[in-house]
């Protein structure tokens, strides 16, 4: 299945995808509907004859999930990258937060901020939990598995390294862009642990690409080690770490600007993008 | 005025401390009361002839805001801990996260998890956002300060440097006490930029003791800088930091174990007084 949160009307609305149409599964965004049972269940049943349906072309989408209650992002956790950076494999994944003011939808806007130089980009495919879990192992952590999706973890650089935490590069009020859909393990290759080729551009030109078989700590990983620090709930966000790449490892750097348009694109997935937007200086 | 979230019956409430009372607020926590426009009115307003009351004597505790939006905690921010750490002053205050997940409340136990060795304590003066705020400057700043409380950031130091990002020792599941009260600043030497005395005792030893007056970065400077980053929301939590004393810096080191007591104290403010409960191995 393929669910999306899209705005419909001033308000939003989780949808499953169902050849041109977007059923209304009954619920305001992809998070309540996961916080039910059988979540699953219930999105399976919903059919175009029995709710509302929306085109799915034109679509607004929302965040895939507009509020979870935590999004734990991955630092370096690409073999390649790690590799070329000369790096030795981590022991353990670097790890660190986001919050749900940070996260737009597909298709809008990224404002850079006026107080930032260094814009920067990081396609990331993203794990959705779709069960409550603590210290999960196994099966158990595959089963807390909701889906996938895309999430472009925009970095302020400057601020990013302005201390030796990385937190204040990261969490800018509305720059990371996650969705369109969250995609179920059934539907792609390699199920919980997908295969599957990532890329990112910025008005056309590659910057990134490569394929999430890569993954040093894969998804199942993840939700084992960060549910052994705490619980996931469901609609939390793990983003997985972005490939090589990014514009402030180029030679000459390159940085994000007012009317570029960057495309963050996972197959099977789908792609966000973003095109964007100089804010006005205060 | 002081006001908490109490556990009643099995729920939560809201409440002021009126004498040897608690009045009910109408809400079932401080986190939704800071949501309503005019909370500071209707608090005020609220009292033990009109409302629902409970005794303040032998209360149980929630976490102040349980629910927070965001916890951005501050790394170094005492200038003698700084100064006797032999660094110089930071430009930039260092920001790392918490989750909502992490909170416990003012009398709770904390539960030592078994994966770490090193379970640290950290008495911080936190600030509690009173109004949406981006961007705020001077008395914006001011009057986004609902008020203060205590923090304990409890910290797996094995686990904080593990990698180079403090987040994994930081977010454990509910070992973080925040509370009792929130205290609005005019019940504050010193207002929103309170000088305070803040001490930490494990087993009555006492292993903390400085004053807020010392803090690099004031509550002020904190609202302004993070809501340059992200919008602040009513409940959000900024922990501004923690003096000198921790056990991972004594000589020899010194950790929390089961039964040992730890008490977290800021004059004004109230105390966290938690029992170390060791948790059964899985």
């Amino acid at each position: 299945m393929k669910l999306a949160t899209v705005r419909i009307d001033g308000t939003t609305r989780a949808v499953k995808l169902d050849g041109d149409v977007l059923v209304d599964l009954g619920t305001p965004d992809v998070g309540t509907l996961l916080a039910q049972d059988d979540w699953a269940g219930k999105a399976a049943a919903a059919t175009p004859a029995t709710a509302t349906v929306y085109p799915a072309a034109g679509a607004d989408f929302a965040p895939v999930v507009p509020q979870p209650s935590k999004v734990v992002c991955v630092g370096l956790n690409y073999r390649n990258h790690i590799q070329e950076m000369g790096r030795d494999l981590p022991e353990y994944p670097t790890l660190f937060a986001k919050f749900a003011d940070a996260l737009v939808g597909a298709g809008d806007d990224i404002v850079r901020p006026h107080e930032t130089e260094q814009f920067d980009w990081e396609v990331e495919l993203a794990v959705i939990v779709g069960a409550p879990v603590r210290r999960a192992r196994g099966e158990e952590a595959e089963r807390a598995i909701a889906g996938f999706t895309v999430l472009n973890d925009i970095t302020c650089r400057d601020w990013q390294f302005r201390t030796r935490e990385w937190l204040q590069g990261k969490m800018w009020d509305s720059t990371t862009p996650v969705g369109p859909y969250l995609v179920t393990p059934d539907e792609l290759p390699g199920g919980v642990r997908p295969a599957l080729d990532v890329r990112l551009t910025v008005d056309g030109e590659v910057m990134q690409s490569d394929t999430t078989a890569d993954l040093l700590f894969d998804p199942v990983a993840l939700v084992e080690y960060v549910s052994t620090i705490v619980r996931l709930n469901p609609g939390d966000i793990i983003a997985t770490g972005t490939p090589g790449g990014v514009g402030h490892a180029r030679k000459p750097q390159r940085y994000l600007t007012g009317g570029e348009t960057v495309v963050a694109e996972i197959d099977g997935l789908g792609r966000l993008e973003n095109k964007v937007a100089e804010e006005k200086s205060a």
